[in-house]
């Protein structure tokens, strides 16, 4: 059978931008669903084709007004559920809530792992996600969990301009690792931003371990929300003597201040964020920059709808 | 061993002044919780005291930002059930996406079944909640619900005003059942609002089914959402010769234009709604009254926590 | 790959009239199941054909011995199961206990609800049903429901009679709202029962609401169990001046006094029952008729197992 | 606390006289509970006193019309889950489905699992139960299950004959394992009947395995359903010069044939059951006799109701 | 489709010798992972083939180092849950943990229904077994079961010996039913051994039920562990005068001082067991014979993965 | 009611020494539970006391045999589960298989969240675990989780050494936010070790992030296996010019080679482990010593046993 009758992609309404750019890239039309709001604010979701016996994809970024997405998401696995759908992957490409991994103090939630209950709990079987805060998130789930990361459109990018003393810069000590996985593939040196707090009634304090002097630093988040953290650090390599400053981060939620702050740092060159949070074009005046993961999420889809019987489409980048 | 000791009464951030007034019918202070939201819109809470072994209950009205709302009692049971709670009850004033409750088209998903379980897998023992849109959603539980009602709230209020030639209206014929228990407990007659399509292309008529010539109406339903229903009701009552036109509901949604509809609208008299959804006080002065449902969940709550113990309270507006 | 090779239709012994009809519509066989009762009445189930890797669809009538039919409904389900086969479909002609649908007092069970988790835990993967007594038990499953209707043959069934001044009766304010649906669909008036009681000690009083003389009259209700209902009503159309009066149920239970009660009730002219419950022929000598929902259910079966590769077969009737 | 407040103890229809044992036993009054038919067979069941908070033992043995017997066991416990019950134990004092307990052939169900998997998802707690056809069977279950053996009882009564040459007799090679060990309570011999089949065409003979000439034989089985097999083994027993023939059996199903083919057959001295299964008394005239395990109920519901704080009760007839 | 695309078969460490066996016969090649043990004694492993949309069927024995065989095979499903397999069976040619399935003693674990769990909720979707200590281990599991006997290839076995005054003996009597299944194929006698003890502080005593003088004996178990048992069995045939004794036995798990005890004894003329568990060819030099199981196991999982469409392949020897 | 009714100790057998330390540190004895060995293999639990309604802790490593380890455990929770045991906590002092919590590669397990499953799935209520690898593993589990470190311990002991130029070292990027936290406590400063890979088919290099010269460092982290990694830091450490080199990590695996790696590394001065993990006395001869987290875990067992009443135990090492 063709692709056509098989396989079904719908987006929800976080970042319908990104899922027309993944349809195009894999050939297909997005599918028809009714999604709107009532004068109350529930949310209304109705599939207008069949979805009976499909492979059900589900687009959506839970960002944005984050419950809204992530309920709208919820209601369209129900949906596609009870329509018979044969199996429905979520397509998430920014998931929200996954910095709440964990207690870091009594008697607070694991959001991140309740958004897995959630989500299984309505009905998904598969997830298809970018990035995760951690990637024990993978673990959250007892269904497959295809965890694409963005680190090698971002060293495309930096590759191309050629950066002639190129150090990777962690915000933080909890991204060291994932900061130090870039610099495998930049071929770079790490320099390290610890925060610390000298006593308890004391301002928290950032540190730089390792050498940045001179060095064009390209400092790695996985998302980037006030900017508040990324503007300090930018400043500290600054006067550290950085020679260029670049910040990229798959993830732009660009939350409040973000923007301003952002534009008003003179230590920052450039900010790269990818598509999987929709930023407003009329935004992207300035020093922020937008690469897109849709090439990258159409491959997974496609993968996973044919079940391996690509697989000389694998390469690197696409860690399953 | 005291209550004190073994119950605590939190609140979501959706209703605090319904969670206060309960509180202080029961005698107890509401606990200390913090939730607050993120730049980007997550929500986050944490318990400020211990609930180990403590049974608690978490009074959420799931409406105004509905999603938020719901999400945050969600998040609130994760890490209630996370922190050792002994037991864990929703009292959930106005149950969202409660008329969602069956696919009235194919491939509509079926939200309030949706809604409980996300409740269930988040990890609450026990639903106290008032006035559903149907009582099978009682039967979407797989956990004990306590189903109270409104309607004494509503047959006290009409009683004092000694009305001479009362009926009740039901605004469809969907709630004609539950007008007409209402119509038992106040003595009246009943009349009932059918609204049909008489062709395909044709618009929607509202017809009246009973006589309301001269008559004291009571339209009951159990909610009032754009009050679009409401207003065509009471017209059509006007136009019939009724005497006056009141209106009762249980849930005041009053989303977008629904203060302007009700005010504008001369065939109206009078509209009663309780505080199981949080109206403005500022949007009370006009037509519009508000009645507490404060006492009947403070005495369900207490009969709940003491299992029975206080059975003498048992009365037949306290519908278990 | 042809029906016969994924596809088996067996039938319980609750209504086997009704299965062959429906094997027949869809031009297949019915599958070779041993059901039989041993001594001390427990009930034995075998597939004596492989059912392994097939689309295995159950056809029973939870009714006449209703707890004998859904407890050998859920053992040719768990046997299915055991035996591989692929998918199982529960086709339920009528769901017993449908009219336990929420707690109307303390301390009652919600046994269709309970009816629903025993059918999942059995190891059922959908469900296809007539006439629910309300839609929500749709709700009840989180697997999908196909939610059929035999209105529309009563509708042809009434059309073809062009009684000149119809009008659709519901015989009680619970059944307002499907009765109205009829209405629209009939393009008749409505007239409404109501059944009311004036004081604690006093006897149930049945209203009708809405004008009934000189018409022809149709009442519609979900079920006739005893008949009482429907007698009762009746008998007030005669007294109220109706023309002529019929009745129309989908599920004609027809338990105890119901056939005496009709057969002398002088207001009934003729009473439409479908054929989801078994009514034995020698019952039908009288004024009780009985179409079939073969046809309704065969086209739903075929479609549910071509995952709409058959779309061009819908129509308004046939209500996914 | 006492008692009272903390457990209730109420009756399925099934036994009730059982039930009334046991309570009178433990000293107290049986639960006020409503159990009815409706006219089309489906069960209703309302509990007429609180049982929020209480731990609830329901009494029921699922025999006689056994489907009836098992679904009014579910709904009860369904009711009683829904009513807020602290705990629920389901005392079953006759297992129904028991021996279909494993596949002896393809494409059969496992209906004793398919039992234990309705209980659970109603809602049970624990389980008591009085000699399950296998041990096995408690491993069907995810929650404790206190399985009950009434051989000391059994033991007793045959000591009380001082039968001089005591052999005990297996009916069959599947029940050898049971009736070794309670060769071992009583201190005899041990034979074994075996039934075989000499080939395919052939009818199943049984042989004796031991010996038993000049013997007082106690064939001990766990259930007497149609009694044919009983009957057999007796008059091979006669044939083989058994002395006296004595019969005991914990379930006495009686079904059918039994009482008469009991009766008629001059090989049986005397048939020995306990009231785990009803049995009427005007069948009780000649050879079959009831002993009563309601001590023995009564003491295992009182023991886990008091977690072991009665822990001298202990002996070894009451294998936990 | 040809059976290399749809399906894969994989071997844990316990047993690889029958895997590859199984795979020969049925003519495909074992799938490649990785399996490994970690220093500190984890296990690691890891698919080196995409296992995406197939069938995956895992072979191991739960023998040996009986926990780490468990915990592999565990793994291994998880594995390829997450990798997204169509669908997992696990080929259990020995069930760790089989006698452990009831409680015989207060407090006691029942391990094989909890090894049934760790199966299911790991992601199993199906078993194949041999010759489980009791079938009803198939219903401690909610899935399918299929329970294939070594019965068979043991009566082929004898028969090509032509023994001539054949009977065939149960070492005790809660294998006297499965011993007797062995006679009806053989068409010959059945003894019993039964163990017994006469007063609680004096030792066990072994007794024969039946006749065996000048008999050759087959003595027939499920598994021989120390053969402590069989080595007590056999001597005490030899006592009462039996020609010729041999030993069959499934599974041959042969701990400890079995070869030793097994060798020493003059009683047993020959011991034959399967390949269901791994013996070492060195120790295969003395009276232990191994019968494979190969091609049982080949067929079982060809016509599982072809569902039924090679039905003529049923024979008796294949119990589904 | 007082302890001794309530709650009951158990110790598996991976550690008995920490259970009796942790019982001294309680004030109460071990519960009584027979552990044993089958000559197969097979683990055998028993309790030899009632654990009827009571909350039961189950003290177990899992580490030395790893499945062993694990599965004695389970099995332990199963038996206390039939046993009706109120509430079951594992106090985890080591969670083995923490490591494989994400997907590092295609197709690989999650097996700490399959370890999750298995004890979900066997019957416990509550983990009380030791510095889990990741903090996230508390999100493998739906049940509550306290997470326990041992940070303070290090800290009370590096502290009395007054080492006068401290410096935390993480041994690689992924603990570098767990050292960095560390230093908050000592109030020092940090480097971190960066493992990376210069190309393909080169060897991993270890570089040092920030200065050590002249500095006591003190290299910090969750567990050392087979000590190859904490031997290249130190040495690394030496080059660089530290003044000393102590090492701490909460679990002591020392697996294979660690004990002589660690004696024969000159750069070394001391290890410091707890007992979390069993480390046999006869090994603590050298460089390696063992601090206690007994009273840690005593502490946590009464906090959760008295929910709370002893709130005032509290402090900043207890981090729930």
């Amino acid at each position: 059978m063709s692709t056509d009758k098989n396989m079904l992609v719908f987006s929800g309404t976080a970042n319908p931008a990104l899922a027309e750019k993944i349809a195009k890239y894999m050939g297909v039309e997005l599918g028809n669903v009714k999604l709107s709001k009532f004068a109350n604010g529930e949310i209304y979701a109705r599939y207008l084709q069949s979805v009976r016996g499909r492979d059900v994809y589900i687009i959506q970024s839970v960002a944005g007004n984050v419950n809204d997405a992530l309920m709208e998401l919820l209601i369209m696995i129900d949906a596609a559920k009870r329509a018979s759908a044969k199996s429905i992957c979520a397509v998430i490409s920014h998931y929200g809530y996954s910095r709440q991994d964990k207690k870091s103090a009594a008697r607070e939630p694991i959001t991140a792992k309740l958004v897995a209950n959630l989500l299984e709990v309505a009905g998904v079987d598969r997830i298809i996600a970018v990035d995760l805060h951690q990637g024990q998130i993978q673990g959250f789930f007892n269904i497959p969990v295809n965890h694409l990361t963005a680190m090698s459109i971002f060293a495309d990018y930096f590759k191309a301009q050629n950066l002639p003393n190129l150090v990777v810069v962690s915000p933080d000590t909890g991204r060291a690792r994932a900061a130090q996985k870039f610099c495998d593939i930049m071929g770079s040196g790490l320099a390290i931003m610890s925060k610390s707090r000298p006593a308890h009634n004391k301002a928290e304090v950032t540190t730089l371990i390792g050498d940045v002097e001179g060095k064009d630093c390209v400092l790695n988040d996985d998302m980037i929300d006030t900017a508040g953290t990324v503007v300090t650090a930018c400043k500290l390599l600054k006067d550290r003597g950085a020679a260029s400053i670049h910040v990229c981060a798959t993830h732009g939620l660009l939350s409040g201040p973000a923007f301003d702050r952002i534009e008003s740092c003179d230590a920052i060159d450039e900010v790269v964020v990818t598509d999987t949070v929709y930023v407003p074009e009329e935004k992207l005046v300035g020093k922020i920059k937008v690469v897109t993961v849709a090439p990258l999420l159409a491959r997974a889809i496609t993968r996973v709808e044919y079940d391996g019987s690509v697989s000389d489409l694998f390469d690197p980048e696409f860690a399953l």
